[in-house]
């Protein structure tokens, strides 16, 4: 199903300058900038206040309102006919992995501040207030966990808990607070978990199917679920040379079993099960001695929770299964459960979409976005650009100028809309 | 086939004391002691220096000739009636790993000494002078390689390369020889590469197959060969939660299936083949990044070289054929022919214990010796004793009296009836 966009929304859609957000990318991308081109502005780091103070000084020229929150999620708000109606929010995050890039975040920022001034400039009023998002600490590289923002303005997550969090230097995220307010000294400050009317993040796809298709949007189905497994097989170190087989628990050969066995149990023809050995550590890690104990963990990902839980409750039979004279323990260190958007924000995405011209498919999340927290507050979708070879979380992530232009677009004509419903 | 010992080997067996022989190991064990109850008495230290200070002041008090060589090969020198006679050479070696235990080595060389003693105290001449040799740096745990000593006597090694050999420190074996000398200043110096009759090395099993078997001594078929194999395995690294299976070139798993499949490729219904996989690297060992490499060691063993090199000339087409999308490099990086022991070396042995009535079995030797140095000059045999659990290189290491008095009297009934050949 596509829903028609309204003519104001194609209208706004139009004001939608192409050079504008490529520059605001790169004039953005200069707050921690790494030598290799790439981006390492940590969450709640000097170069974060002063991305966001970037994104300030931009609201404040064009006279929208800047608000705060607790924890320090920033607001640019463009006002409603409705003064007291809920707001639309569209937004991302400006923190960025140490090795990052330019526009995993970023983009759903600048794209939601690039439709605020789309639709100033086709002179349309809506409803609702429209306000494009900075949640503050997504991506945790700094301090974990990440999704900080998101998780404390829904209340997932505590302030207090968020704000003793603390980086591998002992600093607290409570002792940043006063320094990322300081860098926005006009924002008012406002209550954390007001009533959201919906939520559109707009983010580069941090995977290769759109490039392969050939398609700038993509209509994001959910977020896929994930489950974590820690695994430790346990055997016991011997003389290569003079122990027998029969004799020897190999923690080595135990676990590359098992990881055969949950390749195979989790085999896919329709390739959307995500199965990850990521880590696998061997001890004592010598080549003439038998592995007595190995270390290895598993990320499994799939969008259906009755499918994500079928295959993750068998992780554990498999390993105890497959460890012959070893012992094992398999630890379920992470859930999180599947989240799909619903039909009708898929649908308004997948119409502006369509009424744009702009070639479309539906597709999962694979990674974690903000978006997975708001999708408990309020109706939640998401649009995805392609990124150069699908890569992100490294400082070659690219994507083109059109195609952040299209995915802006997209957002813009489903903002008007959401906030004229 | 066993060959009969003469009444005066029997004769010189008996006189083995397995009191004095247990105590000169825990005499010994003095030199590099550990709180642990281990030993760490690394080559050319002073802790070496001193255990062979040590044997040389049992020799002198015993009356023995003392000799040493450039590369400080220690001789205890028993003569024999016909002086210009090639000695029969037994011994081992008295350097330990830094975790060490008290009897890999120095029991074979003690159980040498005992011999001479046992041999002397029945009253015995022998046609050949007998020596009990201390090879140096065996274990090659300072200095790499090991074998040293019995790879310079036997012109495997040179001894400029020997002495340009440096330890952590930037310490070269030519810095210590002074000091190996000085703590034996009235052994007589000789050369290298002297004639040798035959070899008899008497060593713990460093595996459980005696213990298991209940058998007090181990008749050495030979020393198994060795090949070593490095294989590096590239894919990409890719988002764990992003990237199609389809679309991954996954290094682990790429990895596993080749491991799975050498271990299928090498399964041996009678357990003589050895193939451990003991080093196992990923990167970049994140759990949600598909890894993108993975290096692994192979260490693969058997007595016969037609084995080995049928097994060892697999590897590469077996990793190159589950590869899959990745790219693989085997690399060989060791190569130790097999020795087979002569049978009239074994059937002496084997003879030997026999006529002790001690139980004994066929078993080749898992781990390298001096023994496969000498195996290249002269007629060469081993005798394993049992060793508790198997262990070795390890301060746990340990042996039982009974034990190594039965394999002292296996190796003087040999080294009797050899030196009368």
């Amino acid at each position: 199903m596509a829903s028609s966009p309204s003519e104001q929304a194609l209208a706004a859609a139009a004001r939608v300058d192409e050079q504008r957000l490529w520059q605001r990318h790169m004039d953005m991308a200069q707050h921690g900038a790494r030598d290799d081109g790439g981006v390492n502005r940590q969450a709640f780091s000097a170069e974060d206040a002063a991305a966001r103070a970037l994104l300030a000084s931009w609201a404040e020229s064009l006279g929208y309102g800047l608000f705060i929150d607790p924890i320090t999620n920033l607001y640019v708000r463009r006002p409603g006919t409705q003064a007291d109606a809920a707001p639309v929010l569209a937004g991302s995050h400006l923190d960025s992995q140490p090795m990052g890039g330019k526009f995993d975040g970023a983009f759903g920022v600048l794209a939601a501040f690039e439709a605020l001034q789309a639709i100033s400039e086709a002179g349309i009023e809506t409803r609702r207030p429209i306000e494009a998002v900075a949640w503050v600490n997504e991506e945790g590289s700094r301090f974990q966990p990440g999704m900080t923002g998101s998780f404390v303005f829904t209340g997932a997550m505590l302030q207090a808990e968020a704000e003793a969090a603390r980086d591998a230097e002992g600093i607290a995220v409570a002792d940043t607070l006063a320094a990322m307010r300081a860098a926005t000294p006009t924002a008012v400050a406002r209550p954390l978990g007001i009533e959201v009317a919906a939520y559109v993040e707009a983010h580069i796809e941090q995977g290769p199917r759109l490039e392969a298709a050939g398609l700038p949007v993509g209509v994001v189905t959910g977020i896929q679920g994930a489950r974590w497994f820690a695994i430790e097989v346990t055997g016991h170190a011997d003389h290569a040379g003079t122990t027998p087989r029969a004799q020897r628990r190999d923690a080595l050969l135990a676990a590359t079993r098992m990881v055969t066995a949950l390749e195979a149990l989790t085999a896919d023809p329709d390739d959307v099960v995500r199965f990850t050995v990521g880590r696998f550590d061997v001890v004592p890690g010598s080549p003439n001695t038998v592995p007595e104990r190995v270390f290895f963990t598993i990320d499994l990902r799939h969008p259906d929770a009755t499918v994500l839980n079928r295959f993750g409750d068998a992780i554990a039979h498999t390993c105890h299964a497959e460890a012959g004279p070893c012992g094992v323990t398999v630890d379920e260190t992470q859930y999180s459960a599947p989240v799909a958007f619903p039909d009708r924000m898929r649908d308004a995405i997948r119409g502006a979409a369509e009424a744009l011209g702009l070639g479309h498919m539906d597709l999962p999340s694979g990674a974690g976005h903000d978006a997975k927290a708001l999708a408990g507050v309020c109706p939640t979708g998401m649009i995805f650009v392609p990124c150069e070879k699908g890569i992100s979380h490294n400082p070659a992530e690219n994507a083109t100028p059109a195609d952040l232009a299209a995915g802006a677009r997209v957002l813009t004509a489903t903002l008007v809309d959401l906030a004229n419903a």
